[in-house]
């Protein structure tokens, strides 16, 4: 990061004519950004992801910000001197866990980001699975208590938000019949909402690099997939490890109707900028096929 | 308790008939509730506050929900090994203190009030002063730490939630120019919604009966002071203690154009509904002027 | 009626949230009541139905109110010395009869039940089939002189008033293409303006108590039959008389694509509340089949 | 009438195209009509009347009609053996009579000009003072009976139909608080009408030429009149007899905010048309002064 | 033209009465009039069609004015020293001539007509096929230059001034990707047009009668053809000469999915009011089939 | 310009998060640019101000681009063997130069502007003061023959395409009562256009750097000045010569309601971009004082 960064107006003003064609094919697009990981943990990345989302807003994309919050969660359940449990990388939550979670989640980070993006300039509200009946879900597995599998999407709270010119932040729990919340993937849960809103495009951000054909090589990168090749490079073992619920989350909000996903590293500075509005992107896109 | 609830249908019509000019009069309007102290704490009267905010929303009312959660603060508080800190009723608030208290109105209370609305068949979405820039505060005293000062209320979210017909949850918290979180009085927050939101009724729920001409004799309740009474009764000492900010927190919705602030006894089950809905009220309510 | 009506706040507020369930069934639904029979005649039934429908139009069910007015008509014929004929339970209606009509229709009855909608804290118009071309009709039998029959509703000026808020309410005369009234069934005429309006239910108010399996047998009553089992009881010579043509039009509403329809005891009070909003009815509903 | 009327293609595009500037003036304009007397009686005037109407309605004038009855009114009363009875012009009206009003007015003449409105082409909705509260009155004098003075007119339903496009037909009837119908006189309701919507012009079709200079030459008519010269001639007596309310009439609307109001010969062939969409005119403008 | 044109108020109010049908007709309906030729050139011809389009647009048809302007663009090429050349009737248009054709179409016949429509008290506004990407483009054929073949109609720009009231003039040049201009037909602009609005009905203003059975016998002119007797037509022979181009472009429209249209007379005074609003029309009318 | 204009995706990223207060502030604002001068002879400076007001108008501010076309019309009246005549700057207009000056501002530049500006992916709509009768104007001097002073700005065609979302691109050509067409002065036009839509900001492109305190020294710009500093500078006769038409035309903006008007130095590259989203101007900005 010690590339100038200083420049005159007329290299300003080239910069900002550059973005045109951009801006141009995403105005008005729905973008789902699911949030997490490093570029959520360090300060410098998430004021670079709230400036990326604030300038989208702005030029009229409409960004919904899914998040998650692993690592807040874990850091409080220690603090009241609480183990966490995993089971299969599912956290294991009982009533008093579910409760930190909600507490975590919706208190804590939810209105952080909102705070930060309206410190940026944009307007946010900030909401949950729980409300307006967003996310429906019943229990998973009753071994792992209040971790929810996703039953139904009411997508309406959402575009209301998006209607009324908001950016919506959505922590990623959800509610049963009986009105008890549940914890819930937040991949799975961005995937859903982005196929519920028809999204142009989601963007999972990670700590990884993107699909690698050798894990060793960064070189290796694949920028882009279809479904089909995705399914192979399933068959032949390349896609692997934690590497396999993300591509399986992006190929699950393709097929819910979503443009493209996007498996993004997030630990590059403006990734979410640079996927958008440049030529360059960081991570690998699947999208249906080559005929779209 | 021990009333008859059994009714023939006959006496079921006769009841929802009697309620029809109830109905017309407030249909339309908005109602602000202040939601906090026993009402909040049982189950009980928390179910039946719920089920007279869904009903009032259901013929029409616009209900908006303004709660606190001191009791839950405290609580969250001492598990965390933290002592609660009163100066002048005021809780000291340091850094990790209004991170609590965020995490715990909008994590935990808040979610849990908007799941319940939607139990009873409401239609609710939670906030907080912090979403949309809702309550802009400054820091009161610096030896209270982060307890915050209404600067200003920009009600267009709230707006922007009734329009869409929600009813909107309101956690008391605000911001600074930085994005600092803010503990505010809930009574205050509640005055200065009503008041931006031209409302119809402010509902202060406490757990009091009113204010009492003799305060050992129940009966000696005052049902209706306008703002030159109050002041009178404030001279004659006759307003004093705990009441005080509570007629204070009133006179101060009705001077910012509030037609009316109630000082609900909030321990009487459905006491909403009977205040606004037959000719019984429970508590003391203050007004302008007796010409209005 | 000699039950007890005075009953404690408490006891009321119980009865106002115990119709929450149903409140949110209704919410916005069309329901389309054709009133006449006992109902009408006497002030006090009628008074009470205006109530309901008020009721339930304030709690946001979309009622509209096709009323007839038989004995009026007669009445007037009388007073003007001509002597009321029927054929097959019709009216002949010469020229100067379905003036009678228009007359005692549209300007006696619709605008006292529009002044009573309005005295209840309704908000009412009163139009006819002839305006804004609701009703089109021709002539059924030109024995019977002007007695229609309906060739086409033309919805709109219902929708229109539904938009604007009021509670229409319709006088069951239609026009042919020459601009000629006619006196047309009122039954007929609701049953086909709930199909064209996809309402939710036809309530027919009527003076008796429903579908008796045994005629002389008041606890025999059918509470809800499929159209299959409707004909089934055709068949059987259960469905006679008069009740064949009530039944008949509730087969033709559901057939038109109304949700369901019920054949309703008038003589009941508060019947309209009872069944809409309790979960006890009285009469006879018939809907579609068992699978719906 | 042996004038020609059989025209060439050439000659009716010349007569159709010599309208413009005139169409062009009053488009979007409310012009309400107070129609009685002769051209109400003569059936051809009556087609012409409606012709001239629709087709103001076609290029988008906004038309309100306001009808009264007076001889259908008396026609029936002694088809039922009452004997009408007048004092200083008024109609003595028990409540015998002003159900027989009611039933005339709302029953009769109004859906029957309804009938005719849409045989021309237009979409019409007849209503009364007593829908949507339109006419809120009290008793003028008891020793009248049920005749009533206009206490406010509430004027929301009239536009609530103009803004869906019909033209409203209004019968003069109006309520007092109690839901009791009383009869008004049309001319002052179609100037309070007419006030309450600021329309651009009041037409009151009266069986006279207008204001005459000399009661005994015809060629003595006054074509437009300031209110000035109005109380001018008032003063002089050449305002004088039955011309007296109907120039107070004009007066009243124009005060009310009418822009002029005017008394026409409604004996004259299509006089409406000729005043709205020629130069030529048949009657007595009354304006607010010679400035505007 | 010695014919009578004073006419006494009677006798317009029975023309313009009689209009009255004809005026329900096409109230609300698209018209798309495409002029050119002698109707444009004489000034009392085009005074005449300025009329009849703004009377059109007061009583609510919805008017497109299209125009092309052979003449005045080779006036000025004349002018600026260019000789004219023609091949199969199509300019040749080098990118000296279509920046001449962009400037007389646009710049001096579309605002002349603009301004036109205006003082006879409509309200136009004049745009071209560039505007908005209202008509994409290719060369047709490299030997004729910037003759352009449409390629796609963007129809947003038209309905966006028909929704904002005005009358749109539309200039026939359109643009390739790279935003050269197009000469394009002006005959097949406005068929294509019409066919995207959808429109009732689509006016090709000629300088011929219409299609004639016999080419020496006016009275031989055919008044309406369905798409199969016209193909047969042109069979036979017929058909001939100039008028294929035109027939073939109105039934280019028809198969676009214009309801009918015509080839009419610009020649007889006022004919497009003539056609539309009379019984008698001046020309030969396409139409689908006899079914329609 | 020999700078580097390569940059990596962290610099793009960096400008364009760096443009954000900017845009925040001017989103939703109108901003009228009179266009002319060497940035619209020059075709790369032209194409830079089209990629300016593109991204403007992506980012969501109003932009209204008005246009002179002086050189063009010279050189069109060359070539029609026509001689430019001036007289105290303003050009002999006599009918023939009328026609010319309509053809070339309306039909070439006009449309020119609208295509250059769809190419670079924006919305446009090319109109001129004559459509929707936009500027209403009389003549100046009978000696000047056609050229115009500006009676009526009618804003709504302008305000009607906003709406719309389109870039309204306007020749500054106005109408008399008459529909004559006049040439009227650019910079006042977009004055006077400024002024009517209540614009944040008017921005005059010029070919000069703005108010020199000494005029042969480029350094001594006056970058910001209010009214009355400006009438100081006209008494000290530093505003001089062609400086005195372009501050007056920006003091007269202000007057009108213009929040601010700059002069700006159309010879930068992306002047208007970094006026508009930088902190460094091109130019001298007027405003009303310092109070605002």
């Amino acid at each position: 990061m010690t590339e100038q960064l200083e420049f005159t107006n007329a290299q300003r003003a080239h910069v900002l004519t550059g973005a045109l064609p951009y801006i141009r094919r995403y105005r008005g697009q729905i973008v789902v950004v699911k949030y997490g990981g490093n570029a959520m943990v360090s300060p410098e990345l998430r004021s670079q992801v709230m400036e990326d989302i604030v300038l989208l807003w702005l030029v009229g994309v409409r960004v919904v910000l899914v998040h998650g919050g692993g690592p807040e969660i874990s850091d409080m359940m220690n603090r009241l001197g609480k183990q966490p449990e995993f089971v299969d990388g599912l956290r294991v939550t009982d009533r008093e866990t579910v409760d930190i979670v909600q507490m975590v989640l919706c208190g804590k980070v939810n209105k952080t980001l909102v705070s930060l993006l309206e410190m940026k300039g944009g307007k946010a509200m900030g909401i949950s699975g729980m409300d307006g009946r967003l996310i429906r879900c019943r229990q998973k597995d009753p071994s792992l208590g209040y971790v929810g599998s996703i039953e139904e999407v009411s997508i309406q709270p959402v575009l209301d938000l998006l209607e009324k010119g908001y950016i919506p932040v959505i922590s990623t729990l959800g509610c049963d019949d009986e009105g008890n919340a549940y914890n819930i993937n937040g991949d799975t849960a961005a995937a859903c909402i982005a196929g519920a809103l028809g999204a142009q495009r989601l963007i999972l951000m990670t700590d990884i690099a993107g699909v690698l054909r050798d894990r060793n090589d960064p070189a290796s990168l694949i920028p882009e997939l279809t479904i089909d090749e995705a399914v192979k490079l399933f068959e032949e073992k390349i896609i692997a490890g934690g590497m396999i619920p993300k591509v399986e989350c992006c190929m699950d909000a393709v097929i819910r109707g979503v443009d493209s996903a996007i498996i993004m590293d997030g630990r590059v500075p403006h990734s979410i900028l640079m996927e958008l509005l440049t030529d360059e992107g960081a991570g690998t896109l699947v999208r249906k096929g080559t005929e779209t």
